[in-house]
């Protein structure tokens, strides 16, 4: 199968990228500059928000699967950034000029941002779609009209919806690289109380998990989740032992962001018994190796 | 106030200018080709799909009061042209200049369509919102998105779900346009069996209702429905009594759409108790109004 992935130097998109590779399937792989070369792999220079763009990626890519990932993720701005409605536009025209080059497969990435907030797991049959961000609004928009698009056009098509996630290459400023780059500069690191729960993954077990979703003929939402919510400050206190720190974290330094939920984590049923797939990096062990990551750059 | 008025020259924004003038309000009418000057008016010739036209368009009106109408409306094809999704990216951006210019409070059309059709009356609060046309979709995925952008931008927004509706001045090819004309021409006219039960409101009460919807300060969506779906062979008998010609209607002799439900029709306890608008043409006055004025045609 040939594989049209967008997003493709991005946190999550490079790693998905060496999945592919290794995978040995033809990647059509999408950034906004060029990259080095790669064996299998054909690099498209291309910026998604300009005219024309996604008509002519999908014309040149002629996939059958399509990955897409692209989207506005500066860490912090992307919460509310104008940029995510251009976003909707792009991966409309994407996802309609892929199906109507014959494509037959799509995976695109949605976010746990696009529930309402508040349940204990949530779940994409039960939980109601009601985005506290304009980013989760502006995913959950797309979604809506991708289904419709996909229905119309023959194309089968899930959405990952992507909870949290850490590793190697995550960009500086998100909560690990952020910390663990901090501690290991030998700074004091200021973090919130960390009593919030989250429901964290490992990068590689997120890429592999949209990987299998692709290979799959499963349609619709999918929480790429682990179902099991941990309290921020659990992570924060494993980074700091595994980056010998500890007493320069300054938790309860920070405030929590208005609006933060005290748990946010995904249902894994469809993950797990549908698509067949489940997370295999523990936090401690995910952690250890982030950190000896950061400990080279 | 100053109303920046979309649509102007379509079927629902075509009275919502009269109304307008009627009440002396500052009206900033858009179209895509120039029309005659009319007092209290200023037109804009501005197709808002084309790039930077609602940009430029909310710059120059810099209006407090935005009523969207436009959107692609062709008779039958617009339920799954691809045009649907162009008018999402121009509505976002619309909004969003409209905000940016100081704008504070903004009445957007939606749709029935946007609703999972199955239940008896559609309700604001609980019907799902599961679109089964490319144009319920795109409405819909405006709307979640355009909710945020005005709650980000502190715009008041409500969103008025259009359901049935016929009138003067509709365009041909419409359920009730197509049949009058049809008969008048003298032709014999085919219609389905019409024992689907559909919410049919005069056009000047709709745009009766997206006046006073956009002088609240009501949040959110609104059915503008009247609550009471009708067999659309009452509808159809109606008109051929008007016209003389009930001999002439062949009921039956077409199939229903796929997919169309039996029953369509609003709940309207937003529109009746928080706005306080109530319809007042009646459908067989409104129908014998239809009637002669088709036959000044």
């Amino acid at each position: 199968m040939r594989v049209l992935l967008t997003g493709a130097s991005g946190f999550i998109g490079s790693h998905v990228l060496d999945l592919l590779c290794e995978r040995e399937y033809e990647v059509h792989a999408v950034a906004r500059r060029a990259r080095e070369p790669r064996r299998g792999v054909v690099w498209h220079e291309s910026d998604l928000l300009l005219p024309g763009a996604p008509e002519k990626l999908a014309h040149d890519a002629q996939a059958s699967h399509l990955l897409h990932l692209a989207w506005y993720a500066v860490p912090g701005s992307f919460w509310n950034a104008a940029e995510n409605e251009r976003w909707i536009d792009a991966s409309l025209r994407l996802l309609r000029a892929f199906g109507e080059a014959c494509g037959s497969r799509a995976v695109v990435a949605g976010t746990c941002a696009e529930y309402e907030w508040g349940s204990e797991l949530l779940s994409e049959d039960d939980t109601p779609l009601r985005p506290a961000t304009l980013y989760g609004a502006c995913k959950h928009a797309t979604h809506v009209a991708s289904e419709a698009i996909a229905a119309h056009l023959g194309i089968s098509l899930a959405w990952g919806r992507v909870f949290f996630l850490y590793g190697q290459r995550e960009p500086a400023g998100r909560l690990v690289s952020g910390i663990a780059s901090g501690l290991l500069a030998g700074e004091e690191v200021p973090t919130t109380d960390g009593r919030q729960r989250r429901d964290f993954m490992h990068v590689r077990d997120v890429a592999e998990a949209f990987a299998r979703i692709l290979e799959s003929d499963v349609q619709g939402a999918v929480n790429i989740a682990t179902g099991r919510p941990v309290p921020v400050r659990e992570i924060v206190t494993l980074i700091a032992e595994c980056s010998g720190a500890s007493e320069r974290v300054r938790y309860g330094a920070l405030s929590q962001r208005p609006g933060e939920p005290a748990i946010l984590a995904g249902a894994t049923t469809r993950l797990s018994s549908e698509v067949g797939f489940t997370p295999s990096i523990g936090l401690e062990q995910g952690i250890a190796d982030v950190v000896a990551w950061w400990q080279t750059k």
